[in-house]
């Protein structure tokens, strides 16, 4: 059955069915002008959003409709997770060709909702329109308590720069996926885990200066969190945490497996500063409580000393901001 | 100069140049993961979105990119206008061709901007990525005094239906700037006017039992309101306001002028219900303080009445809740 033989009414029925928001009491949902919502009462308004776009952000011969959900929900709650933030209520837009079959309709929302139950976010909102593409828009409501939150600007000189868990999943599970390699480990590309408990934990423990997640690959996040507060880094490239899977997939198409973490983004992972002294008390709470662990990947170095990465062979060399450039000239 | 050329980084810094916000105080802005804002103080929060898709939503043949800016952020304006709420905060994500000019950004932009100011909006966040076709989504945020909302359920039997200003005055500025015709009007249709002071003095008169903004057409927002408020209604088809405009153009292109108004949409006007002997004291106030008129088009009845209306022959027949159905089949 295609959404064109129900239409758009009985669509947004559909799709709204079971969304009964579960703990937080909200006033009004779908089904009027706008949502009515208790506004987060002492805390900080969190708002993120994200457009994932068919053939840019992701393919349909590589991913299921159900990942395609759960991952456009992913991306954003990731963006309150580096905020020391917890995410609150979610605004789907979706833009659907016609021909598209109902079933994938259900398959799609069925990853939104798994994702939001287990984040405890409310699906409270959203817009339904045809298009020639499939789009997604997800607006990310959060909160954070005033003296947690966490902003790019406040890594000082000599702070450790810090990752959870390991990079270059994202980008050697899609390598997978596109080379159909002999190797497990599609998990991160397909549907990743925010660290909504990690960045919380790390946010309320204080001694955090900046946090970002690792959305563009660590370089670029590097100089996100450098140009935000006015500061150097260097990177130690052999200090990167990379899975054994990541390694194994970079042999196979020969490439180097640190450039999966340093270029090849969608890792959301969380990238911190904080004093050197800190982290091995954070990563003693971080692996206790979450099983994350933390790695120590560079450190914060005055604005004069520039970006740097010392690469495997111990040479200094600038660390190139290279992510994915949406509008950059093709090559 | 195309967005290609300058990258995806310098489009960002571009297009966020001129946002700082003015009288309300944020806390951040563009710039770090999410944007983070003191919630609104001792009032409810509201949250619309829409997407606003080439072809489907607007033509780059008939609108001007700084139109298309406009109408984008105009139409979740309207949104929080029918809740009787003021609109605060506004998100803005873009999907953009890489041959895009700056110049069509530039403009588009500037649309925005402009209505963004008009209605003390500011834009504090938004998502820029690659398309093949121009997709806009608005995530806009805004707030009402919890005894002021006002939802589409509360309509009464006995109530009044009354709508600001005229309607159809859209439908027929597509009409004119589609066939050429030598009427003039199309302002409606381009740069639509988002009834917000009309909103927040309806809501705050207390007079108010339900609000719905006229997107879809007149008809449909009738039968929205019944089915939230669990009623009937009647239209009376001669009452509703069409201005000369309208009914030159109708001429022109040999349809019936109330058509326009019911099933055209997009007129951006306000739907509301209230008691029939409140009407006088809240058009008087309405045109004192805003210069709009309003007018009475119908009348809420039990739900067994069901939803008529009586034409320009005086017959009662059934409301169509005909509009645009994104995934109607086509006929």
């Amino acid at each position: 059955m295609l959404i064109k033989d129900i239409g758009e009414f009985d669509l947004i029925k559909r799709i709204s069915a079971d969304l009964t928001p579960t703990g937080r009491s909200v006033i009004v949902g779908i089904g009027d002008d706008s949502a009515v919502l208790h506004p987060p009462a002492g805390r900080l308004q969190l708002v993120t959003t994200d457009m994932l776009v068919e053939n840019v952000h992701f393919r349909l011969d590589i991913a299921e409709p159900f990942q395609i959900g759960w991952k456009s929900i992913a991306v954003n709650i990731s963006d309150i997770a580096a905020m020391g933030g917890e995410p609150t209520y979610a605004f789907i837009s979706i833009g659907l060709q016609r021909e598209t079959t109902v079933e994938f309709v259900d398959d799609l929302y069925s990853g939104m909702r798994r994702i939001a139950k287990a984040y405890s976010v409310d699906i409270v909102g959203g817009d339904t329109v045809s298009s020639p593409h499939l789009i997604i828009n997800i607006a990310l409501l959060g909160e954070v308590e005033a003296e947690n939150v966490v902003l790019r600007s406040g890594a000082q000189t000599g702070d450790a720069l810090v990752v959870t868990g390991d990079l270059g999943g994202s980008e050697a599970g899609l390598a997978i996926l596109k080379h159909g390699l002999p190797v497990e480990g599609t998990e991160k590309h397909l549907m990743p885990t925010p660290r909504v408990r990690e960045g919380r934990l790390l946010a309320k423990s204080g001694h955090v200066t900046s946090m970002i997640d690792i959305s563009d690959g660590l370089a670029s996040e590097v100089h996100h969190i450098c140009e935000a507060s006015g500061t150097g880094a260097r990177l130690y490239v052999r200090n990167i945490p990379i899975s054994d899977n990541v390694h194994r997939v970079a042999e196979h198409i020969g490439k180097k497996s640190h450039d999966f973490a340093l270029y090849g983004g969608e890792d959301y992972e969380l990238l911190f500063t904080c004093q050197p002294d800190k982290v091995s008390l954070l990563a003693e709470d971080i692996l206790k409580d979450c099983g994350t662990p933390l790695t120590t990947v560079g450190q914060i170095m005055e604005m004069s000393h520039s970006i740097t990465m010392e690469d495997t062979s111990g040479r200094i060399v600038p660390l190139e901001p290279r992510g994915y450039d949406h509008f950059a000239p093709s090559t």
